[in-house]
């Protein structure tokens, strides 16, 4: 049995996107083990108007997956620091969520704090072991760039440890 | 020469829309006219999961658009009360803004003091003052309702005035 896991890290400007593959071997002593399938960001560009932006996201968010073909998607919650910046990342995050609805994907969500806890086991750990966390489970020999990609793995494989674990 | 102005009251459980035409009487005493030509509501339920109610602002705004066809759009720039909500209200915005972009349709927005000032030359004038002003600037019998209709129609109206008078 495969599942496959597409981790998203919303966002206007960047959204990162990570996908892992888990898969059970069978038998007495079965186990499971979990792949990066893919990953990378969705760009939009700051010259072109809202709508154009939202579009390109709504297009290549198809397109990743109708690529992935995933079983689940795992989202980060964001977090809310300045009110402008807010407001951009929750219009980007709409199109997400109903590029998600119409694809009849469920999807589960994680804050930060989850995310971490879930890698490191330690609720405050700081990007870098985070993303060490990534690298190793994912048995990648390199940190993957940039960092919106690796924090979608990340998010993917804290839904795989709740889920598929 | 006729143009559609479609005003539009951003909502995730109610979306407001009201559409008028105006029109320009050629000839050396040119004077230009406004009438109503629909509004209504587009409804989420609270109970849908939010990927489907994404997925029916998506759908209904993009048949609402083809029923219309309007020559501009008319938003109403919402203001930030609770952040829970206005999470939410962003989200939907952002369906809102990329269905306009997929239709290459034109926007401008509004804040209330502005569609105030605009109705009733008062930018503090309260709801009743500017929904008689909707009713009798469009010649209606009525205050149409529910009030994100009125506010929509209103909302178009500022537009009319500003870009078409």
């Amino acid at each position: 049995m495969e599942k496959r896991i597409l981790g998203l890290d919303p966002g206007l400007a960047i959204l990162g996107f990570g996908a892992i593959t888990c898969s059970q071997t069978p038998g007495k002593n079965s186990s499971t083990t979990v792949k990066m399938l893919d990953y990378g960001v969705i760009r939009t560009s700051a010259d072109a108007e809202m709508g154009q932006r939202l579009c390109t996201l709504f297009d290549d968010l198809h397109t990743l997956i109708k690529e992935v073909e995933p079983d689940l998607v795992a989202i980060e919650k964001f977090f809310f620091y300045r009110m402008a910046n807010t407001i951009l990342v929750a219009q980007a995050r709409g199109v997400m969520l109903l590029v998600l609805g119409q694809c009849g994907l469920p999807y589960v969500e994680f804050t930060p704090a989850q995310i971490k806890l879930a890698l490191t086991n330690y609720g405050n750990a700081d990007k870098a072991e985070v993303q060490d966390a990534v690298a190793r489970e994912l048995d990648l020999d390199e940190i993957p760039r940039p960092d919106d990609a690796a924090d979608a793995l990340a998010v993917a494989l804290a839904a795989y440890y709740q889920v598929y674990m």
